[in-house]
């Protein structure tokens, strides 16, 4: 049996997006988990188009694994605030308020990247994650996301 | 005769960016141009999978239009202020050192997207662009962009 990720508790209507959603088949479709009590984690191997500068990843996609992971992250550490399974009713998912990343060193192309990721701050329906995006073990990239739960409202049919 | 964008005028080796490499096949190849003395816009309408919750766009891909139209913007700018001609040698490349993404309201899906840029500073090998992005009229999201001039040695076979 394969360990659920964060995303796969996501219901089906809420499985589309483009970074996270397992139900996008031309989305990314990263994965998140637990690793330790503090800090969630996500491997991705950037495909040979997601090139900036040939050699390295772009940007964009780093922008992109940051962003989807702390969604991610931040789902996963609510529901455990709120002392509830995961993927129980109603479902527990976040929208990006504001994405910050700085690009710290080029990221090679053709190896996993890591990315990790640890609440700073849940404050009512808002979190606050902290990213770091390494590859071969030094941090390329950090990021700050804040994140907010989903407007009832913008759920499909609602 | 059509008019060539600022990524037109990117030498070969580095025209391979996912977000705006014109050779990168499968890549989004934005094109950015002038509009008035200051300002500079990108017209761009996301695929159907480019989504996040169902019926809006993908913050990521609003993150990487925001980046791509940066470092063309900068690079534009640049060639001006130098008094030079775009695509001249040396090349004017820009990476990104930070970027900053405020999510103001869901994009909606399946409507052309206008991003526009404007340079805030330039000084030594740094520039920083400021950036809107509107769907149907509505400024949809902000952004900041740091960018440097490429170092030398990641242009390819330095």
């Amino acid at each position: 049996m394969t360990k659920k990720a964060f995303q796969d508790y996501y219901p089906e209507d809420l499985s589309h997006c483009y970074g996270c959603g397992s139900l996008n088949e031309k989305g990314l479709q990263i994965k998140s988990f637990w690793d330790g009590e503090e800090e969630a984690v996500c491997i991705y191997t950037p495909r040979d188009h997601h090139t900036a500068i040939p050699g390295f990843v772009y940007g964009g996609l780093i922008a992109s694994l940051i962003d989807c992971h702390a969604t991610g992250t931040a789902s996963a550490a609510q529901y455990r605030a709120e002392g509830r399974e995961m993927g129980s009713d109603p479902p527990i998912r976040f929208v990006t308020a504001s994405l910050h990343v700085d690009y710290l060193l080029p990221t090679p192309i053709g190896v996993p990247l890591e990315v990790r990721g640890k609440v700073k701050m849940i404050k009512g329906r808002r979190v606050v994650v902290e990213a770091r995006l390494l590859a071969e073990g030094k941090v390329c990239a950090k990021g700050e996301v804040v994140v907010v739960q989903m407007p009832e409202n913008m759920r499909p049919g609602k």
